[in-house]
């Protein structure tokens, strides 16, 4: 595998395929996800589901195909959405009046139901989300990243006004991405608002969790948007309020995809491979027999053969998993203790157990954290308490470390020269006078994009680090290569 | 609504959508599945999940996308499939070189990626599900039953040999289907072999369950195949076995889909609603607080205020969910109690508690059943026990009800005009010769078609009970109406 440091680009292509996470579909683009890195979506998806669900929204599912007219009843979001569909002409045999558009997004389909469903302020707000999968077509795709399919859940929200359907944006934004992405993923996600030309396709305003990844670029790794009436007044989601007037809708939407499962990756994988969040990792623990071979079960009479071995490693598994962690036996015959080392190392596991003949006789077993530090034995009885306490301990040095990273590849600058240099290995914090024009001109110059106006900014305003304009937005922009 | 023995038909259609459940989508025999709905399908789903990875099996997710050629290289797969296909011919902007199909199941895409994973009987059995939504076009749509697109789940495994792959297909058919729809869907379905008539497209053998609904028709409601080397064969799924010699591995798919819903609503359902077996209810329990409006709150002063039920309602409901049972307070304001009734009915929930002022007093709470008892108070102390208790009875009921009406309405004949009353109603166990012929004429006769030959069938032979010449299959056969 190409070394992170050399090539990262290579060095996450070849990784997401040898850990087993993916392999590249048979459509350009498409990405089959391994039961490997499928477990690592069923553990985000649980606890986003749970956060979602806490907060008041309920699972719903539309279709799949969406008629091309809806997608053309909002002008931006079609204009935005266009050179990515993917259509359905044909059908049960016979060529569509109307083509069918295999969904990218489901404002206009879910648009379509809430006008049908809402008819006064009683029925608002009305919160909604949807696990499902969506396809835009893409020229560049990259697993995980950028794929033709992916899957996401799609929160659709329609309130009485601005204020309330604002609190419902920053609170997926806040209290639903921003701590699954803390908490299970351990990224330091930075919270902040779009540019306007960063903006989702129809979109008042667009918010998003922005991480730093190993190399110093940015990945958006989820977003939550205020769409204001647009979308209500495109398919007549309207209201009679409690003073008997008519009025539209304010809607959300927001989503977060498979791609944080990417962000994962570049976040916390090394030259050895992926080292996964424990509260993230499909196998938290794994326990590696360390037996003698069948054919020599002449041991000595003091020591325990190959089947002893894996009998106590397979009791201990159980009880790890009384204890409610998620543990694994490789007891692949036809492997070296040596190969599974690295196999593990390579697949990310949190922690490893070795456990041979010498281990049983002192009722312990090696532990080996997968951030390098020295083998420790541990002894086997209290084995359970220990591995929990470790793993929390190791959860919580990652997001520490992604913490440290993020912050030291940070520059706040004024300075053009110290801005691109800081753009060319991190992010940079900077004023910027808000014109789409002269975001492109950075772009050019660096490939840097403008990432976010950070929530958290303290108030600022000076002349535009390029351009020197008076700034906009009343704070500091970031600004970063991306993904 | 209509009344379900009038017209079960447009009773079951008009249910669907008063009951939220669904609502037709835009495209012609597609459907949103509405929240009430989709939690029933999310009960369903985490039951089925369970089971199926205390089974051994991973879950994984493949592309929706599939090259049309792909299709083509199983003869009969394709004959069987092509008049229900959706077919994408433009992506990105652009005519596809090759037209892509919205996968109707994935037995081709799964194929081509077990080929690439397998090389060695080691690799073997390899055991695969996936959560997926699959499109087949449908000419006579029906909520839940058939439509456009459906949500299900479908196994893939791969064996070394044909007893394995048989053993598979038989555990999940058994071990994974009945269970679900016995213990979750109260639904006491038949296992049975399909005839060849009726076997899957490119399938050595298909096994069924089969449920009877209040109109006597059968549901399919669970599908498991043997494959035999058909796939293996025409996507190459090859291992070296023990002995160093290449074999092509033998292959099973099974798959459960939200036709299921429609089973619990035409088993359970009567002419007031639904009728949701507890453990598939979103709500098991709904508090209608019953309080004075707000206007006449100078009740006397020994009497409760709406306020203060209310607030024992939503004290009443967190205990409940602290025991574990999924309780629902509706305070709609502007709704009467009488209203609140029918509703909850209308949506089958199992069990409804009525709060009032003088039930406050009293620290109790009246419980009506949505099969009809008399109404009965229940202590507030003791509600959590109680409740649990009810709704088991009430689970084992709808079992038991439903077992008895399918044999009540089952009928073991060796005579054509007893047979032709019989499937008038229900189902006939009769004696068949097994070709397809004879099964065309039965049906065209009667609209009756072989729905199973069941698995605990007793041996038996005689003449045809159309034809007579000598039966075949060992046993009789399961003929009925079906959905």
């Amino acid at each position: 595998m190409s070394p992170q440091s050399e090539d990262f680009s290579a060095w996450y292509n070849e990784l997401v395929v040898k850990a087993e996470l993916v392999d590249h579909g048979p459509v350009k683009g498409t990405m089959v996800i391994r039961p490997y890195g499928y477990r690592i979506w069923e553990l985000l998806q649980a606890d986003l589901d749970r956060r979602i669900k806490q907060t008041g929204h309920q699972n719903a599912y539309f279709p799949l195909l969406i008629p091309q007219s809806y997608l053309q009843r909002e002008a931006e979001h079609v204009a935005g959405f266009a050179p990515e569909l993917a259509v359905v002409t044909y059908a049960g045999g016979k060529p569509l009046e109307e083509p069918l558009i295999v969904r990218p997004t489901s404002e206009t389909v879910i648009g379509e139901f809430m006008a049908k469903w809402i008819s006064s302020h009683r029925d608002l707000p009305m919160l909604l989300n949807q696990w499902a999968n969506v396809v835009r077509w893409e020229l560049r795709p990259r697993m995980f990243l950028r794929t033709t399919e992916f899957l996401w859940q799609e929160g659709h929200t329609a309130h009485a006004d601005e204020a309330d359907a604002m609190r419902e944006t920053m609170l997926a934004l806040r209290e639903i991405y921003t701590r699954t992405a803390r908490d299970l993923a351990a990224m330091p996600v930075i919270e902040g608002e779009k540019t306007p030309g960063e903006r989702f396709a129809g979109a008042v305003r667009t918010f998003t969790i922005e991480g730093m990844m190993r190399d110093g670029r940015a990945l958006q790794a989820g977003t939550s948007h205020y769409m204001g009436t647009n979308f209500a007044r495109a398919f007549r989601v309207q209201y009679t309020g409690e003073d008997g007037h008519l009025a539209h809708a304010h809607t959300t939407s927001w989503g977060l995809s498979t791609r944080l499962i990417g962000g994962v990756i570049m976040t916390h994988g090394d030259d050895k491979g992926l080292v996964l969040p424990p509260r993230l990792a499909p196998y938290q623990v794994v326990i590696v027999p360390i037996g003698r071979g069948g054919q020599r079960a002449q041991a000595s009479s003091a020591e325990a053969s190959a089947g002893e071995v894996r009998a106590v490693a397979a009791a201990l598994a159980r009880r790890l998993a009384d204890a409610g962690l998620r543990a694994h036996v490789d007891d692949r015959p036809q492997l070296s203790p040596g190969f599974k080392f690295n196999d593990w190392e390579l697949r990310g596991v949190p922690v490893r157990l070795e456990l041979g003949p010498r281990d049983l006789t002192a009722r312990s077993a090696v532990m080996a954290r997968r951030l390098g530090e020295a083998k420790e034995s541990i002894p086997l009885e209290s084995a359970p308490e220990r591995l929990a306490s470790e793993l929390e301990t190791f959860q919580d040095f990652l997001l520490e470390r992604a913490t440290a990273f993020r912050d030291s590849r940070t520059v706040i600058t004024n300075e053009w020269d110290e801005f691109t240099k800081a753009v060319a290995t991190g992010w940079a914090r900077a004023l910027h006078c808000g014109t789409p024009g002269c975001e492109a001109e950075i772009k050019a110059a660096t490939t840097a994009t403008a990432r976010c106006i950070p929530l958290d900014g303290e108030p600022e305003s000076g002349p535009c680090i390029r351009c020197g304009l008076p700034s906009a937005y009343g704070k500091r922009v970031i600004f970063a290569r991306a993904y």
